[in-house]
């Protein structure tokens, strides 16, 4: 593209103001393709942290993606919020278990693909932070299987699903007190886990410390961790990975 | 014990004087036979921490405790001190890995007992605490199933061996990193679980900080802690609770 | 029970089939006597936590417990959750101060037993953890003495109860600011002690943190420690111990 | 197979006894081929954590390894003890800024595919962080891209290498101090980022706190986080995710 | 001037007494020209730390200030505090996102200078601090660029403002999460930073310490770090160093 | 006491039972003395902590007291409960900055003495905890010099109440966020100086963690810390030491 | 004296530059007493700190001070350093437990005082510490007694001392692990304690830390606390009382 | 500049391919400014973090800087490594102290300017930190003025300089333990004040931590913090600022 411009401007037929204009735009594009051009050829949604922000703030976010085609997940959204967001954008859909508020094309085949993500939870406790991991995930077009309440404490639990877990593509696995099911998947599978330690307990649990401490340490290779409570960070790496195994072919 | 002695000085038997040296000494075994009293009673034998002493205040010590005919176990013994002392007090026994000395009486039935405890360990490198415990509970009269190397990275090593843990009266279970062998042992057997958190591992372990937070906020009920690294207090406990529920009958 | 299956497919007893379903159903109740079996028989109830719960849920749970003829008992029930369940289930009970609801089947026998826990705590401020101890105990069929507001600035309080401590079989201690009465109970008896530090106190408190350390540190032997203001683990760990110790002769 | 078994047993084909070993080798090999039998099968080499080990133990379980025809890698291995086991087994290649030690069979085309990993280091110092990193998934099969010293102090030197970033599978993160560059590396790519926290630097970085916090906190999307200095587990999740996207069409 | 005090004593024009007040007055004042006296050369307004007092103290202090013909700005004062002192005081102009409240001379020429300080932020969440910097700088007589969104994870937006921030005298960088801002401006810029670490974020970000152990341990030099969320005294920092800059020639 | 009790046994006036009665007393006695009898002979005021007790417990311990012919303190009172004591025991006073509720007997001349506590404190925000300080050592009958509002921040203002520290028995510093002014105190004198950091500031000052190490690691000898917001505990060891020193000859 | 300086300027018995020269000492002086003032009146020695300082730089400053007939005493002197500046100044006094190093004038009637200061430890691992405490104590002109080893675990051992300990003026009670010694110390006397937690310990105890928050938390009133392993401090402090309460009558 | 590349092209006084090489160029010098053209322009010596870097690498990297003829600072170089480097290389001077190690152009007149900097210490153990920030100072063409062992516990040292720091451009203060001396100076100066914490302590000092907090929380405006221990990071910021105030003139 630059060989392009230059061969322009030697032939004339860009002035050097409309070169300058161009290489500056080339520029921006270059950082800019991991912003708004991997959401249009990836089918990625664009996300919307919705902590801190008012209903309104976030309406006008959402209204701006949508012009341009695009679905939209926002996170972290209350009820309170939610409801009025979704009287004057009632295409949303509003998950009260995850907070999360999204907006989807229909029949978006670029989302489709094979196999399926194992969202895991330890508690029942653990689900609201479990939900924002699989709806996420569910947006982003992956396919989700969930298996929840499954915390070491009774290990039959989680040994029932071994076949089920074991043949994901990949594993979100979401636990709070003591973060112990990280390890415990870790070792039971061959694929990657993504842990998300949550801030479940109370103690010396020091609001998710215990757990994600227990999840950096884990004995099982093939674990890595994001920030506690994080159920959207979990997802979002678990879909890239989804997207690499399972999506080659259609690129 | 009281009583007696009042009525002795109502009767005449004992003087004003006497009666005050017995009741102090009353008083003083009052909280002695916490002491002096529960060794000789219970077989317990005398415990010395070595760490920070010398090799002859060991032996001195030794010394005193022999003559009262009572066994000896001395914890975090170096090799270099362990030789000076067994060089001149060649009864005892010395175990390098546990860093125990030792000398017990032959024979001693006041020890023995039904049932055993489980002393279960993650890694290799958990070893140490491990024997440190597993040592202090066959010296203190204990029968100990070592059951070791069988982290949760591996679950199937430990499911191999559940109807042995399960059979045991208490477990003691050691394990660094995210310490989730607690949680996970705690979940499959119905004795009472003392947890070990070790300092075994890097980074964010924090010198143990991570497995003793994993095993304080273990999901699992039934499980109590100890120190970082201090297989001696978990034996402790664990041959405490062996004497209420097997040697009852003796006393 | 195993041998027992396969001579039946051997003997044409059994078809593969059933023969599957067994194995399954015994590979599942090999873990499952964790949970379902080892209430029945040891006479535990089921334990709900009640925090995040939403009253209709601790309902729901409580009918399926009772249709098992089970007992049953939800630790950290609000007093606004407990009246709106009290109300739909009034055979359950309810301790503000615990915060404890459970029902309990008349009469059962299964659950008494000799000897008795020593409920032990510092201050009045440590008293709801001090009752969860000791309701969880007696719920769970053991015989409590609560010695509270014994800390250790008055020390004579405690030891006007000296007697009435050591003849327990296992005591739990529940103290906050710096713990030390986990430390000095410990010194005074010849049994286990469950250490629970509390969060109570201020500043250099942090959140139940000093005590926590206190009793993990402590120099008496024959003390493990339960997650900060965890009074029903605690409360657990003494019965497994009363039970090993005072019920042997009944099973 | 199961099924197999039951119906050699009701055609009597095998005995009980028979047939009793064989489910619990079944039940055994369900666990194990997360260890042996995915090794077999992936082309993964067994791993051996040399700290803590002696020189002898190494080479024993080295010996034992080779004889399964498998590849070998131990990692933190210091150059003492590397001296003695490449004496003894002098077909091993030992690295000593990565402190890796590894064996890996001529020609095996199992572990060959396309694309690569980038491992990518801030400054001199994370150098051996980068290289346990960079060496283990080469062992493992990967194609791996080192691009070093692009700490964002100066940008500019990262910003010269972006096409080559972006063009990976996955890229790994290694940076101390304020481990600043995950974030930035996060936002510039569009494929999954395992960042490893090192423990260089002083003062307030209080042994890779700082920059472990870092990259958990981090604002960029699709990052993940492994234990501190942890090079080895960076990389064995990267190549798990290199392996999904690049050799599926082998399986 | 304690030669002249002691001369006029010598010389008879001053008795004891009077010398005795000014010898005093004289040893005041050279502490309190930090006070009073820079506030009047300077041109500083006085500064009220609003949290923690009553809308009617507020009002009180800043009359007095007013009498002295001086600045005042208030940081921290709510909106419910800010309706009451602007009822009372209604030539004070409040500013509700950054909670600054100042009263500011009409043509103060002595605040007035060259050359401007950018303010630069993460995120919308950091937007807060940011503004309680802006205005602080700007009451205090600077020249403020804001430059505000331009966190890592979109490294386009930062560099797009490159110029502008090179431009600066000093800059104020705010970010949360990780902090990583600081490092990367302080990177780009060869002027000084002073970098502000926000409680922006959630779970392992732990109020702010992730971002001020991130900025603390900064790989670029020139950075140095306030207290977490304290935009005022990085402007002070900023507003002391424009003015060493660009005051110069008017003292 | 003891000689007595056995000789009247000796000589038939006490009968056994009577005796033991008397010796449980006074071996209670021996240890209450720390209690009751300390208050009766010190004229020390009994103590109450007010936080987490009920209006109506505070009452009836007040009445109890009251009986006793003794003066007593309440701490951490908040004014609603205030209000409510107040009304139904109109002679207790109520201080609503310091929290402190008490009742004193009228001339009581025990708790006079000369010399002074000076209670010094760093900026307006230190003020509840330095009043707690205050009116505590009041009520406890010592001498208290207010010294308020003289951080380092500006040094002059310490250095005019110089005289009036040095002329002090003892100081009870109070101080927040950096609390230097404990150093500076402790520089400036040489009798005991208590120091209470307060959790006065925010971000990095963690709940007062940083006055607290500040405290402890002050450069300055003669200093010595009590809790954060301690002010009670300050002033208990202030007048201690002030008794100490100006009581001796009454006693 | 600053009438005096100023009444002999008015009479021309002092020139404007010897005035200048003596105003400058008076103020020097008006700090300094703090200092050397303070040194010569009270018989305090003068301290050097010997950790960091090289056997020479100990040894010039210590001739310093000798040459002003002045006591002096250096803490945290290794025996190798001490064993240098012994032979070069034979009449200093080493003590290689606490690491002091003295040289006292003999007969310094100043120093010797009535009453006396108990030091107080839990463990022999503590004696260094204690000592410290003990000798610095004697050095500056107390009279100690020593109560070693009287931890918690063996009350029994505490309470045979407590004549010795309620009949000292101050107490210092120096205890590593849990420190619960100084909140029974505190809840047995009547007097002032200072508290000195030490490093011992191991694990949780992470360096003092446990000691520090323990003691900092005591539920005891009349107790504060300096620096972990501060013997040195707390004997400042304690000698500060025990002037306070012993020498009046001699100033 | 770009305008140029762009009018030749047009003019056909470069080809594409050479036009494609100068923007790259361009680009890349648009970053490098930051580091290579700012040390030319300004005279800042390149600068060599010494620490883990061998006396060989050190050698090599100065020799490469030398033939660009700048100047050159290592910082942390050991003693050691010092006297390798030197010998090689003995136009290099080395500090032992501050441990730096540099080589300086002779008449560099590009680095002398008016004003000064004052590096302020506390205690003679805070030297080495002090003299890394004033000989870096120095080195970097600044003029510095070092006033050291000032620390708060004897106020008067700090006062008897009081006229020297206020007239300082910026300020350098470097303290550990509490580190006070940073808002002591803080009040009395209306410059700017770079404030070094220093791991100098030992117990709740916690390397470097209590100063860190306690300098972070100053009640002073127009504090800034360097991490601890990092001399050189102050005295980089201070060099910066003394440019901007007494350089301006000569660009």
């Amino acid at each position: 593209m630059l060989d392009n411009i230059l061969e322009q401007v030697q032939q004339g037929k860009l002035t050097v103001e409309e070169a300058k204009t161009k290489l500056a735009s080339y520029e921006n594009l270059g950082f800019a393709k991991i912003d708004y051009h991997r959401t249009k050829r990836t089918g990625f949604p664009e996300v919307i942290y919705g902590e801190g922000k008012t209903a309104d703030q976030i309406i006008s976010i959402m209204k701006a993606i949508q012009q341009n085609n695009n679905n939209v997940l926002a996170t972290r959204v209350s009820e309170d919020k939610a409801e009025v967001i979704v009287e004057q954008f009632p295409e949303a859909q509003y998950d009260s278990r995850s907070r999360i508020l999204y907006w989807k094309l229909q029949n978006d085949a670029a989302l489709q693909r094979e196999g399926y993500i194992a969202v895991i939870c330890a508690g029942t406790s653990d689900l609201n932070v479990a939900e924002e991991a699989a709806i996420t995930a569910e947006v982003f077009g992956s396919n989700v299987h969930r298996i929840y309440d499954v915390g070491v404490a009774g290990l039959h639990r989680l040994l029932d699903h071994l076949e089920e877990i074991q043949g994901a593509t990949v594993s979100v696995v979401v636990a709070g007190m003591e973060g112990a099911l990280g390890s415990v998947v870790g070792g039971l599978v061959s694929h990657p886990v993504i842990a998300v330690p949550t801030s479940v307990g109370y103690g010396a649990n020091f609001q998710g410390l215990s757990a994600l401490l227990s999840m950096l340490n884990s004995c099982s290779s093939g674990l890595s961790v994001v920030n506690i409570d994080n159920g959207f960070g979990a997802a979002y790496n678990a879909v890239m990975i989804d997207r690499l195994a399972n999506q080659k072919s259609r690129e």
